[in-house]
């Protein structure tokens, strides 16, 4: 039985871990750690896990967390995961960090986009960034997972396989994201209240939003070349889900179905990606709750673009789910234990 | 490995209940009947299912279903179980019935309030209320379960130990009951729209409703007695759940801590049925996508009435997990088996 | 044209103010009072207003404002307008307190109930209840409305003339009353995020909700008798709009007709209470953004009980409206000038 | 006072045109047309008109109509308009039609998007294409007016500045649009459903949408050269509201200033075009019930492209507030009488 420590369980992304772990087969939790809310029975804070965790809130001291559990989830603000790692703790246990701290390769970028001095740039380099369905082989080997941002998971699982094979201009891309409430966190925010939300659709961080160089990273890796995007966000009266549609320029005459075979290639043995039926648009409703990720693409001969379409739970395969991927892939494990329940709908 | 039939597989309820077999360890759907859908792939009514389920749904032939389920889960409108049930068939197969054509004893009174006449009283007698912690015993040797109302369900888990013990006046109570939409079914019809539903909040069915039979004979067989009361649901803008707020007058002066170990003498050993801790009210968020119905009770001793409360998820506990529930208890299994999963929130 | 302040103007209420007082013909506002947004422009914490609204935030001075203003507006929480009001602004300025201070006559139950102390009590005696259609006579003289809170509205309204008419018993009255997010006010509070309220409900301040004394003074008032009920207050995931349904025992029999006759009686000739026509119950979405109020009941003969139900925007005739309805009254205007939008819908 | 007929006073769009019309000062609507409803109660199909609209629903007889009022609206679908004008009838009445009918100068292009034989094809050269800020002195000489489209009205406002000024290359324009549910329209289908809409976001029509070469032909006029665009809309969970998010290359190196600049030139003098102030997106909150557009731009120095987004109140602005704006063009009225009311919120 795998030990679970959760350096902040009490944020959405946390609680969506304990629901995930509760229902994993060979893995426990076994620390709740949450700042906030220490000594506090974690079940009062989210009720729905009544009679189902008796713990009580620990505080973060991811040290003496190391002494007593094999992994150790980090789902804080960013700076936090940087600043309490350290040789002798990586020497113990396994991190998988939901923040933002070693997504980055280039130190500058991340200083610049967030804003804040990076703590631990040592370990960058050795960081494994966690998309599976890309980089499994090396997740299986690592110490050090940086999860990788919601929207970031979407856009590039969606976008992938077009850039990779060269199909389309990688430098014509726009993503335009549409995400669930979730996403801004529990935070106790005027701009997060249901009344404010509710009704609603705005786009945010336009032209400035911190998951663009994550997303520019991955795509230039593909690409082989540096690649800049536009990305808008979008807050959705939702609570889960993200839809990203993708727009960019194809580079040959292609039909649907030489690129539906495209995506077919890519993931067609990825238990995760759904490749949809022609003229089938994802929805965020069809994979709620769910680790999957709906994609399919649209040609259209009159522009000469193609629009890139994906559907995903950020809570699920944005943030929890892909880090219990990411565990069982580190720990050895069937990659989807914990993870093969059915989209809840409605 | 237990096979499952489902009649009605494309409803709300059918489809909650194709959810839970699939996470079911030791049964498997091997027919989808929808008689709306002949021959068209189930994975394509509800995209959810996508590489899940690979099936195509087929019509509601209950006989030859027979021949190749060990369970047939009906989840269709009222008439139409009993229209189809026959000796023959029930001593091949069991029968958990989610419409209310089974739940009434008194065949006058299910066809005053349902407009129908009863095609198969013979059954009736036979038929077993299945709200699993009350009929625990009988459930575990019936052929035919009468699966009850959701609103039923909530109602009387909420009020049930207090009208047992006699400490309330049964014929004082009241139940508003709020319900999410997908009570109210998949049909298209303009009052469930959302812009119908939504910003909205409505009684209906008020005085009339026809869970309102089904609550008081259950409650007249608790009481010993015959018991009328008021039932009123009401429409509100969200997906899933049920709140029931009882009032009733009490007998005795009672306090908190009383009435709280009369709750925990009932349901201490029932691990679907939670009773909350003084002052934390019910709420839906907290039982949404699991088997729970969670309970507590406010006394007001400025009138010495109670107020009684319980949340449930209307597609879980009140249809497909308590038919499931069911079915556990008829074929020997763990009762919770395939209902373990903690609620989904947010 | 009469020259209004509003104390409050940047909460929900004091926003609704200021939208009906815009499209008023014979009322201006000229100051904004927001004690946290000091100096900064109105049309930048409420964007609606942009290009409508060219003012900036003031400080709450009521004096400074009594020299300015024929009205002043206190939209604030408890205690502040007892705080601040004096004779000598009382001979300068009628005031419409939307808070509770001077809603109960009774100080004792106004301090137990909120838990302060009243900083004002010598002015409660003066002070008008201004529940329009009962106390117009009184509210056309005063100086100082307690403008009603916004379930003692729907709640009062909805059970009035049975009430007063002595159909029912009125110590059997329980109200189960339902309302949209914007009632929760715009405080940044977890408890109101739009994940937390959204696919929700629940009750709340169960049998000690600070609206039960209100209700319970009034109906006293028309029953002629000491009056206790229950009140229970639920939170439902829309914006606007609350529900109430109210139950009790019915003293004689009587037909719908006759029922009906009694409520036509009374509110044939008021404006902004409807009485539905013969099986139809109120929706909040019917009466969204307008100050109307639907009622309509229905006779249980099985339980000889009837139930009262009614609807109203919990931001204008549970709030603003009424208070700029009371505005009218005092200033010797059209009692429904600026009132007259019919509601929005979808 | 302006006599004005319906047809199609039952759907959202004809719904909100009896809401606009009653608080109208020299308007009156004399025929409520709904070939669904005749003979009913218009206020039994929209509760909220109950004792404000006290007529009943009358035949779509467009010659009868035209006899007894001096402006018709057609709120209904594509090529009822055309198959009902003639002559006779522009020669005693005004037209302003909501439908597509007469919007597309090149009737080829109608049909084939449409698929619908265009019964009318005389009118379309004569007909005025309403956007009131660009066609203003046409609408005023009109006798049939081509309401515009909700997206395409949003879509174009919000483009047109940098179109006309050639700042932009327009076949780069990329429009990804987010509509409420109330743009679906009232009919009864399962995937306008609550329990369908409500969580969920998708885009649909992807590259095939009929307001694509809608918005092409006004962009087209503009930039005084043939345009094609990718137009994507998607349909959020809310009811009212659209956001439109616009991408495009700059032509040249401007500063946001500048853009600024452009569209306060185009847009100073325009009641209902609102530019928001540096960094400020729109949000369809801030819209709601109202006839305002609101804009503002973005400029990504990084790809050189500009962010161009817009808000609108889909059946306001997009559909029978721009009718009405229309109407009072053409009968020589103040532009904004009869929407003046601010936006509501929450």
């Amino acid at each position: 039985m795998i030990k679970a420590g959760i350096i902040g369980a009490t944020g959405y992304a946390g609680a969506e871990l304990v629901r995930l772990l509760l229902g994993h087969r060979e893995a426990e939790i076994v620390w709740y750690g949450s700042r906030s809310y220490v000594d506090q029975s974690y079940a009062k804070v989210y009720q729905n896990m009544f009679q189902l965790v008796d713990a009580v809130c620990m505080d973060d001291n991811m040290e003496e967390m190391a002494s007593k559990v094999d992994v150790i989830f980090t789902a804080t603000p960013q700076g936090l995961c940087a600043s309490l790692v350290k040789e002798e703790i990586l020497q113990n246990v396994k991190i998988v960090d939901l923040s933002a701290d070693f997504r980055i390769k280039d130190v500058a970028v991340y200083e610049k986009w967030y804003g804040i001095e990076h703590k631990a740039p040592q370990f960058i380099k050795e960081a494994v960034y966690g998309l599976c369905e890309i980089n499994r082989e090396k997740i299986k080997k690592a110490r050090l997972i940086a999860n990788p941002g919601c929207y970031p998971t979407c856009s590039f699982l969606s976008v992938y396989p077009l850039v990779k094979e060269g199909l389309i201009d990688p430098n014509t891309l726009i993503v335009d994201a549409k995400s669930g409430t979730s996403g801004a966190g529990r935070g106790a925010k005027v701009d997060n209240l249901f009344c404010e939300v509710n009704e609603n659709i705005k786009a945010y961080g336009v032209a400035a939003h911190r998951h663009t160089p994550e997303i520019e990273e991955q795509l230039s890796l593909a690409a082989g070349k540096p690649v800049l995007i536009n990305f808008t966000p979008h807050l959705v009266p939702m609570q889960r889900g993200i839809l990203v549609t993708a727009y960019a320029s194809l580079l040959k005459d292609v039909s649907y179905e030489e690129v539906k075979a495209v995506y077919d290639q890519y993931y067609q043995n990825e238990y995760f990606v759904r490749v949809l039926e022609k003229d089938v648009c994802p929805q965020t409703r069809w994979v709620e709750g769910s680790n999957f990720v709906d994609v399919n693409v649209k040609i259209d001969p009159r522009t000469k673009r193609v629009i890139m379409m994906g559907a995903m739970d950020n809570l699920v395969k944005g943030a929890a789910g892909q880090a219990v991927q990411n565990m069982n892939l580190m720990f050895g494990l069937d990659e989807a234990e914990g993870l093969r329940m059915a989209p809840l709908f409605p």
